[in-house]
């Protein structure tokens, strides 16, 4: 079992934002990172303090969806200097980690 | 592109708990952090290792909840302080990463 | 309020794998683990580059499935060494991180 030093990276958008689709294509076609998901979250907010959130009554249509990948530290640098031009400052955080490879 | 340290935390809780309609609101109107996001999970289990988890034939309504939110240290710090008042020891990780700013 | 340090793993699966129920079975069981939460995704894609998403109209049998767990390093490093036995090279990532205790 080794290590690979990579940083992941979570941003943090809501389904109304155009965003999405956009980014998983330049994730997957352009940048080829090693893993993307995208989760769906029930309630949040961020800097406007709007809150998003979903009831069982009240089904939202802009509920929070945060995209996480990982890759090495340099491809990971390139794709930030990238989608932070198309990301609004402050919805995008990273952080080290290790990945297992063989 | 500029980067700010951080703190991201991540509350687990269930969704029997009836902390989580107070704890968004302490975080939305009285602490106003920089960002939060609620998931819910499929399955999971804690320390009682009770095991929480939903089928297609069994919904289950008391699934895992997850409550993720960041901002500077100092911030984090009087959160988590607050907070361990309020939500079992064994529930709140936090961990330093960089939120991608202007 | 202390901190004790922890380990954070996630591993990326997708919904079609057969490892979950076991790996669930092998966490709670026999490691015991502190804590474990498993999420759905709702798009997401890995090495292989194939997407795995859902739609309203074409729910797919294949969402990205994520189980993160925590624990204290030396038990994260046991638990790693026999899970990197059983689950593909580069689906599991990990980080350092403080859990909130008493």
């Amino acid at each position: 079992m080794n290590r690979l030093d990579v940083r992941i990276v979570r941003i943090y958008l809501t389904e109304a934002e155009v965003h999405l689709g956009e980014l998983m294509r330049h994730l997957h076609d352009v940048e080829k990172v090693r893993g993307v998901t995208v989760f769906r979250g029930i309630s949040g907010f961020g800097r406007s303090g709007v809150m998003h959130s979903s009831t069982l009554l009240d089904m939202s249509l802009d509920l929070p969806v945060v995209v996480e990948f990982f890759d090495v530290p340099e491809k990971v640098e390139t794709i930030l200097e990238h989608l932070s031009q198309v990301i609004e400052p402050g919805h995008m955080v990273e952080w080290s980690a290790r990945l297992i490879v063989e």
